[in-house]
């Protein structure tokens, strides 16, 4: 499938690289490639010349390369990475490459170094913020995998009972995502319920039954066609303490906040301070030990990354996550997380999901 | 949990990085941070100096941390990545930094290079070497993986019929293979039907259904305590071509004998050779277009790799792929696989699935 704005894509890469006859880019990350030429195999790297585009692949992806590139895209065959890094160097010769330095290994750019006149030139965040832009088909893939989750969530919820565990929920969540389209989980799917796994921020599930009192954490999204979603919701089996009850009004509280705060041009940490200041109004800003939120694309972290030291400001196609949450071990956590299209004007909150910590019963 | 080995893990990694009080050792790969301590998370880098090791990592994961790795591990919490860069360079301070080459990004390099005095040493393979030798804790973990994907397999194989897809068929078996123990599947399931599909090695699974006259390469592993295991069988739908048969036919010919070379001191290149010398008597050598195999482990690629430009020597405790290939677009294609251990003598298969291509009618 060719995504009709891969060459407009090109376009802007080769405008923000700043690229010109003697500086070619070579884009190295599988997600850039794929952005770019529309390749989606696992080894690819796309070298970007003012008059030439190339793609250098082995001999598993030619065939596929062929059906999922457009015809100015050259196909170099290349069996071994050092066939490609030769390619490469002949390709540069005397003139300047641009490479990724956020992915190239430093064992990769020496080995090009060694064979090239002049160092490489690092143009490192370049294309996540090309990337952070999203287009409407991709929103729109954005926003079917978000529904699947919402779905999927919305079918769990009745199994969030006394007994279930936290594998099992896991397999029926991502398996009811599956069997609705999604290619599979964006990432691992966090189930964590109880004192102490809702209290990991990154928990994975185990065979721990939920039991009454606990607060279950539940992370999830869906993959489709490469792009990804992410969602949180925290329930409540049964009679939870006071405090659990407590914090997540107050959590709910800071997250409604932050959220009604996403919008163009307001800077991220803006964003951040309101959110922590209504958890600190209450005393719990220790609590929240992680970033507030993250840009979400073909990568389910990227570029905008949205915390107090940043200086990134919203945009128009940001996707990004609203995400706070509070943890301490021993007594539980919880983390409520939205996905959100900062529009020309304000926002649109891909994720549905409601927010009642309450399960059947 | 954790493993006994890992101080006497940490102990040969120091050997082999020629550690000294003049050099300590960053690890930032997350599976070699885990070998290294038994810490999981997604974020964490292990420093050791001869007398000290510090697990640097962020909030979400202290608690998980401080569960995890043993008490001769010094936990540190870092809020932001330059906050760990900071403590490594006041930590290295005048003294050489070795880092691992083939793992940190050079970028990263660059910013932590122009905090210290020396340029950073690589260690390339350094970890990946260790990583090899398999212990018995490790071998039966994988064991028991590649057993999950066999069961899954022949829980399958009764759906191999017209009308079924290849997303059914990727749910159904990855679903069993998490009913049945497994975290998960290694890697993307490949299910790839017909003459198209089945001639790309890495196709993914869509909504096409099996027809008669199909061939289906199906490649499936199984996830467990973070190691892996791989397969791959081929399958026949009714009836096939006489020349897929004849494929068929000298590819596990050359599979065998590839298998039956696997040993303690046999080049890597030798066992390369047999294979293709079969599928070249047929004149079929052009047709198997990728390596012949790979180390698996807490990667699912990792060494030591099998190709005819290689100079690795199987040593025991080695656990490789044996996984020839004939692929043909228009015509279609199949791979065999099975996942070997080598041994002080001679090897152990750890895949027992069989491999009669005949499906059910």
């Amino acid at each position: 499938m060719i995504d009709i704005n891969v060459a407009e894509r090109r376009r802007r890469a080769r405008q923000l690289g700043a690229l010109t006859d003697d500086q070619p880019l070579l884009l190295t990350s599988n997600d850039d490639v794929r952005w770019c030429s529309g390749f989606t195999g696992s080894n690819g790297w796309l070298l970007l010349d003012n008059s030439r585009t190339t793609l250098l692949t082995d001999g598993r992806y030619v065939d596929q390369a062929k059906h999922e590139v457009d015809e100015t895209v050259e196909i170099v065959e290349c069996r071994t990475a050092s066939a490609m890094i030769d390619h490469i160097t002949t390709r540069v010769g005397s003139r300047t490459l641009l490479v990724q330095g956020e992915h190239m290994t430093v064992a990769l750019a020496r080995r090009i170094e060694a064979a090239l006149t002049h160092p490489l030139v690092l143009t490192a965040d370049t294309m996540a913020d090309l990337r952070r832009t999203k287009s409407s088909t991709e929103i729109a893939t954005i926003r079917r995998a978000a529904s699947i989750a919402d779905l999927a969530l919305a079918d769990l919820i009745p199994r969030l009972i006394e007994g279930t565990t936290e594998r099992e929920l896991r397999d029926s969540i991502e398996n009811f995502m599956r069997q609705h389209g999604a290619d599979g989980p964006s990432y691992d799917t966090i189930i964590a319920a109880g004192p102490t796994h809702s209290a990991h921020p990154h928990h994975r599930p185990t065979d721990r039954s939920l039991s009454s009192g606990d607060s279950v954490v539940i992370d999830v999204g869906a993959l489709l066609d490469g792009y990804h979603s992410d969602m949180t919701r925290t329930f409540f089996v049964g009679d939870v303490s006071g405090e659990i009850e407590h914090w997540y009004g107050v959590l709910l509280e800071a997250q409604l906040a932050a959220l009604n705060e996403v919008g163009p041009g307001v800077p991220v940490k803006h964003i951040d301070s309101v959110c922590r200041s209504v958890l600190k109004r209450e005393g719990l800003e220790e609590l929240f030990a992680h970033g507030l939120g993250h840009g979400v694309g073909l990568q389910i972290h990227e570029n905008p990354f949205l915390n107090g030291s940043s200086d990134a400001v919203l945009m128009p196609g940001d996707v990004v996550t609203i995400e706070p949450g509070l943890y301490r071990g021993g007594v539980g956590g919880m983390r409520i997380e939205d996905l959100v299209l900062v529009t020309a004007e304000s926002h649109d909150i891909l994720t549905n999901s409601p927010k009642d910590p309450k399960c059947p019963r």
